[in-house]
């Protein structure tokens, strides 16, 4: 198949319910941000009609999709793991050209939005997801006889998601939130990014392909397109909905998260918003390499035009000649980096505006190669001392781009207080040597409370996705720092627990069944068993 | 001891970090509402200074709090449950005339309260609540090694928890919310509840003095006396605070989550508010014993002037002949019953207001006997029919006390009608024999979606403390579905997931420590084990 006849199978519609629907408002194309071409075909809005459209199908189908058997919700994710993997090639080649992002990051990408339904998939099979805890009855307990009490989590209800620009696929129409959700039980209506229609009909299409396959029922799944403002507002405040998972902006989340707890019932926001990663190179990891750490810095200040939310975009380090041999390797490599372009023109243009507020706030150490291509991030390196950063609201602000802010401080203890003061952050990364362990174990003393992750010797831009992984943390890294939208952890936003009490045996849930029929991990009596 | 020897030895004071503190505003008496008469001593007021110096000396003693072992905070718990049973005698003396409430009652919530806190000692002990995953470093595999990624638990913060004017120790200054916080390696600032002040006192002096015998920092407790309005709202605006758990009114509740919410920094509250608690008599347990149930429910009904937030507070039944004996029999036991004090002549008159304005909205079927004495509840019964409860608003709102309303529906799809119509409670009861198991079973996918515990063929009013049980549910029954304040998973409320990835050997927390020092279950690539 050629470009143009991959593209031609775009049909620029919604998809609702397993039907495919022509939107009745605004219509928009993708750009190519590296182009500048507009890209085929038109995406045409939709409207509160169709969101109600949507939700109706979700609220109909949850009763029986959340009754489908581990093991069948299991199969389901498999299918659209199997349908992305099949698309690849489709999928590379319309999210390269919406995104500007290269072949090989969108090809792994495409692996990790298949593992990570995998992940889910397994996760399911396992069954430690329900939760299970049975207090057997004790009849003869005095002064009162304890009745029989069991408990199991179900799902929520249906979920909204909203892709996120930044990860076409792995935190969009079929990422992290949509796959937990499903792993939960919830039927999910995604709102497409505007950045990526086309990737994002392309994975619908994978999803409900996978949903007629597996016999779910077609509510299951809805794809919309719209705008934030309006149809994620009709959406997130649609009495169905029951969740919100997002992945954006701070004053999005913000906006979605406030919109939530206005309704007459208010229901849960995982609202994934801004870091600006603060890295630590300590005394002896400088000493030991400031010049390579300095570069290794750049490359994951610039991987993918800095558009990770974990972008290290703060360095903070007690001021010391192995500094300035880091600040002086770090420029250079920022000097010679070309700039690359960004996932949209308005990115473009708010990294460019960003940039400019800090010039006048900090010094800048070093910019990037200058270039005529359209909406590049040329990146940007300052530097500044503790106390103008703690007196500067701007400094403190997240840049989304391949820009960073040195703080250098005048000893290990202003280190902290400036850490003391930072927002919650989803990342926070230390370097060291043998030598910088008493600090390093005071640092972690504070960013336990900080942050959702805390790495040494490495670089946050990697997110692996696993059972340990917490991608989440403190506002305004997250609107709920309890929990984490990267990880196997991640299915229990969806989930709430309900207690049976002296339930008849015929009507007990099979997860908390007399004689473990799921073969489950569960908690009899407060201990771990799986008889 | 005399009683007046023993109320002598109550200060009026607040106990800030370990410090007797006498408030400096508005001085309030207890009431005796069996009595009216107004108890010694005053209790002052706190002021914003106060809520400062609290959360001040809680953040100071919440980085060496935290750091304490599982074992020595499970030791500090059973401190504290070892005061109290010790304080019973008091307890019960004070309580019992500043509620109301008889003997046997006060007497069975203290040792639930001092159980409480041992079952929370336990899940210390037993260590599943750190949440230890490990995903082991793969450096082999391709085409990206993978880094070592663990998991635990950390607590949020400190933590605001305003106590509950029905369970003056159980839900109240070492309540659940108290003892789960703790458990958590949250410091714990209590707003006591004003009908109760000298039972806040002598168990604040239980927890202070077990503190001091278990060498935790000071500022791990406090408690303060207050309006919820002035103080209440300082204390869950403040910086240092970084939870909220509140069992009350729906209004003051609402009111906490807005204040919450409005934080440059919001923060989770866990807000127990207004549930119904609906309970089905099934035709077939109505055709085995309608007179024996519906005595059976006014018993329940009754209980404790009603004051249960679990309180069965509607019925919604097939019409029936066998429904009008139930109704017969509840009504018999309703009359019969003699009116007993609530917890305060204001509750007392809100119950009253709550009566006149259902005698507007629905037939009347029976009152309690009348009576002089002050500030009682007399019950009241009332009955509808489905139509007229789904109009009314009034109808659907809680009455605290022992009123309930019985709703007569034409058949079971009415019944499943108006139960998926009602909002979100913290039980459902149904009464079953063996041929109602379809209908039950109905009924059980609307309830699951509905309430926090479901029980069968007993009554909603014994909230037992063990692992299993959900004391939750959706909202207005909570603020939090995700989670419960009574039980063992309530600890999880407070705490956060964090990931360390290559963090090395010596930095690592015992928790998720190589070769498991603590001895607990972890997730060891998805696996639970214990080696």
């Amino acid at each position: 198949m050629t470009t143009a006849e991959r593209t031609a199978t775009l049909t620029g519609q919604m998809i609702i319910a397993g039907e495919y629907v022509t939107g009745s408002g605004t219509a928009i194309h993708a750009i190519n941000p590296a182009t500048d071409e507009r890209l085929q075909p038109a995406y045409a809005y939709g409207t509160a009609d169709h969101v109600a459209r949507a939700t109706a199908a979700a609220a109909a189908a949850f009763p029986i999709y959340r009754n489908t058997t581990s093991a069948d919700r299991a199969d389901f994710l498999d299918a659209i793991a199997d349908n992305l993997d099949a698309a690849t090639e489709d999928l590379v080649e319309r999210a390269t050209a919406e995104t500007g992002l290269p072949v090989g990051r969108i090809t792994g990408e495409v692996g990790r939005t298949s593992g990570q339904l995998r992940l889910f998939a397994a996760v399911l099979r396992e069954g430690s997801w329900n939760g299970a805890r049975i207090d057997p009855a004790m009849p003869d307990r005095t002064p009162l006889p304890r009745a029989d009490i069991r408990q199991r989590k179900v799902p929520l209800g249906p979920v909204a998601v909203f892709g996120a620009s930044n990860f076409p696929l792995a935190f969009s129409v079929a990422g992290g939130d949509t796959a937990s959700a499903l792993a939960a039980g919830c039927p999910v209506v995604v709102k497409a990014h505007e950045a990526h229609p086309g990737t994002s009909e392309l994975v619908g299409r994978a999803v409900t392909e996978a949903i007629a396959a597996t016999g779910m029922p077609a509510g299951t799944f809805s794809l919309l397109y719209g705008s934030g403002r309006e149809l994620g507002i009709a959406l997130v405040t649609d009495p169905a909905i029951k969740a919100v998972g997002f992945t954006g902006s701070r004053s999005g989340g913000t906006a979605l998260v406030a919109a939530a707890a206005s309704r007459p019932e208010p229901i849960p926001v995982y609202a994934e918003m801004s870091s600006i990663n603060p890295v630590y190179p300590l005394p002896g990891a400088l000493r030991a390499g400031a010049a390579d750490l300095g570069r290794a810095f750049i490359g994951s200040l610039t991987l993918g035009s800095g558009q990770f939310c974990t972008n290290p975009g703060l360095v903070i380090a007690v001021d010391s000649p192995d500094l300035d041999t880091f600040i002086e390797a770090a420029a250079e490599a920022v000097a010679a980096s070309t700039p690359t372009a960004m996932l949209t023109p308005n990115i473009a243009r708010s990294y460019a505006n960003g940039v400019d507020d800090f010039t006048g706030a900090a010094t800048v150490v070093a910019r990037g190669t200058d270039t005529t291509e359209p909406n590049t991030c040329r990146a940007a390196l300052f530097v500044t001392d503790a106390d103008t950063f703690l007196g500067s609201e701007t400094l403190q602000q997240e840049i989304f781009g391949s820009s960073s802010l040195i703080v250098k401080s005048r000893d290990a203890q202003q280190v902290r207080e400036v850490t003391a003061k930072l927002e919650g952050q989803l990342t926070a990364t230390i370097h060291t040597d043998d030598t910088d362990h008493a600090e390093a174990g005071d640092l972690l003393q504070i960013l336990e409370l900080k942050a959702g992750r805390i790495l040494f010797n490495g670089w946050p831009t990697g997110v692996e996705v696993g059972h340990a992984m917490v991608h989440g943390g403190p506002f305004p890294a997250t609107s709920d720092s309890r929990t984490t939208s990267v990880g196997s952890l991640a299915i229990e936003r969806f989930l709430r627990p309900v207690a049976y009490q002296d339930v008849p045996t015929a009507l007990l849930p099979s997860a908390i069944a007399d004689g473990n029929p799921d073969q489950i991990w569960r908690r009899i009596d407060g201990e771990l068993t799986r008889n």
